[in-house]
């Protein structure tokens, strides 16, 4: 199942979500609306409201907001781009030049801003639901903290495996699992399916970032995005913790990454001492386990075409090459 | 009144509000404490709060809304000073260096972000109010649509005194009137008394940007951050709008605000120039007239010593030397 054979499922409630996300941006600003729209036309994959739209058909079928919260999700996602290609000085996201490379850090900040500020708009438009905007608010937190926490680690180049899982989890797999558990309240799912739904977003979440601190490894220029980004900032990933753990050398390596700043021919050393050693081969496993346990997630989700892509889904960051 | 009198004044409600700021930002995370303190420790004038509980003192007495209203106000405040000094590359704010310039433009969007999501955490955790909610919610868009105009208009140097209005509506007036406004909410006053608190807090806003504004004009060295910054980001401010009003050559000194980029000697020119033909006096003029209209507003509450309070701040924008 391909990403428009979803989009041909999801049918009305797609084309929906899309219309309060056009709507939501909209802008008397001219500046705005511009950048809003170049960005619009570069989507990506919208994995997060799919799930999030997914979930709410699977698990009673969607309403006024099911569609404000995958509307949200997908703005909140976006704001934290933008945001992160000012703090990673990304030259390029999806294949083309960032909004940050384009008109500076300041267009990217405020543009951020105003893409969080619409979401938050989105979210209080519906019913008052005490869980699903305490989920909201907590991702908000996370996504700032993740990155700080990565920060914070960098420059000691001390990650554990735990820390690494505590910063993908913020900073990616809690806004995942904030897709997956509000679309199931506000659907008024029964506990057991909202939890299900939780571990389901959870799980696919940290999946998917693994997936992409797998790609930084690789170089086939497939990717749309500069690879070795990582390292060059002492971010410490699962590829590097796999080798690191079984490293005979481990506080040598940690040095290494230590000294990156001064001596930026680390970075490349260090790559091909990760993918000789089996550090790519660790980190698909644990990947792998966590698509067991979404795909395990799901299994409380009645029986449904939903339910299928769902899974599809998860199964999907095993071999996805963008 | 001096803002210590204010201070004593509000009593447990001000100690209140402190502590759920400090309360919300604490995190986990050490080089967000470290930040989060340090950030707190020169927490500047705190206008914001302080007219929103004494708004609420004036209108009916705090509730635990009140204090949460008002700390998420001086919350989002700050957020949107972290965001700003990153998008204004600005060295100093308040006498100090900014994060910023410290530690990179990245962990300002960082911790901004943090800042805004734990306002957001405290609004949610109030009584379900949708017209206090929606009156964040705008004001957040605006916090970020008021600092693009600028961008916008800032290019083409085409500026006139509407387009002005809107922008400090945007940027700065809006949160001035959304801390009146949710703090007459947050106490069940009658609709014309928010209405009147509202008014009173746009003008009062309205005042403190274009002070703001004209200190940008002046070089004393008191005010505890750089001048002449707006001219050298071809912002086109009250001072020398009102020049340009009167200026037989307008077309003229657009064009040199326009080629500031290659030719960075036209700003010291043009702010001797407006300095020279009145532009401070015409700024102070309409200044006075907002303080009128702030004044006007008040008129409506009943007569109490927050009431008195709220005019000295509305006054203090006259006289005011940082």
């Amino acid at each position: 199942m391909t990403g428009s054979d979803i989009i041909t499922l999801l049918g009305a409630d797609w084309t929906g979500c899309e219309d309060l996300i056009r709507k939501s941006l909209r802008s008397d600003i001219g500046l705005l609306n511009s950048i809003n729209d170049a960005s619009l036309s570069n989507s990506g994959k919208q994995l997060r409201p799919k799930l999030a739209l997914l979930t709410a058909r699977c698990l009673g079928g969607t309403n006024g907001d099911s569609l404000h919260y995958a509307a949200a999700v997908e703005l909140l996602h976006n704001a934290t781009l933008f945001h992160d290609d000012v703090a990673d000085s990304s030259s390029l996201r999806r294949g083309r030049p960032t909004l940050s490379a384009l008109m500076g850090p300041n267009a990217a900040v405020l543009v951020g801003d105003y893409w969080l500020a619409r979401a938050v708009d989105l979210i209080i438009e519906t019913t008052h639901r005490t869980d699903a905007f305490k989920m909201f608010s907590a991702t908000l937190s996370h996504l700032a903290e993740g990155e700080m926490l990565q920060l914070e680690k960098a420059s000691g180049a001390d990650t554990s495996e735990e820390d690494y899982l505590r910063i993908i989890y913020c900073k990616t797999a809690s806004l995942f699992e904030t897709a997956c558990t509000t679309a199931a309240l506000s659907v008024d799912a029964p506990k057991e399916l909202c939890y299900a739904a939780s571990r389901f977003g959870r799980a696919t979440g940290l999946a998917f970032q693994i997936r992409d601190d797998i790609f930084d490894y690789l170089d086939d220029g497939q990717i749309g995005k500069p690879v070795g980004i990582d390292l060059k900032e002492q971010k410490i990933t699962l590829p590097l913790l796999g080798v690191l753990q079984s490293a005979p050398d481990e506080a040598d390596l940690r040095a290494r990454v230590r000294d990156i700043p001064q001596h930026p021919e680390y970075v490349a050393e260090l790559r091909s001492y990760v993918c000789g050693h089996g550090g790519i081969e660790y980190a698909m496993r644990r990947l792998d386990d966590f698509i067991g346990e979404a795909l395990e997630a799901l299994e409380a989700f009645p029986a449904s075409p939903e339910r299928d892509a769902l899974a599809e889904i998860a199964r999907y960051n095993a071999i996805r090459k963008v």
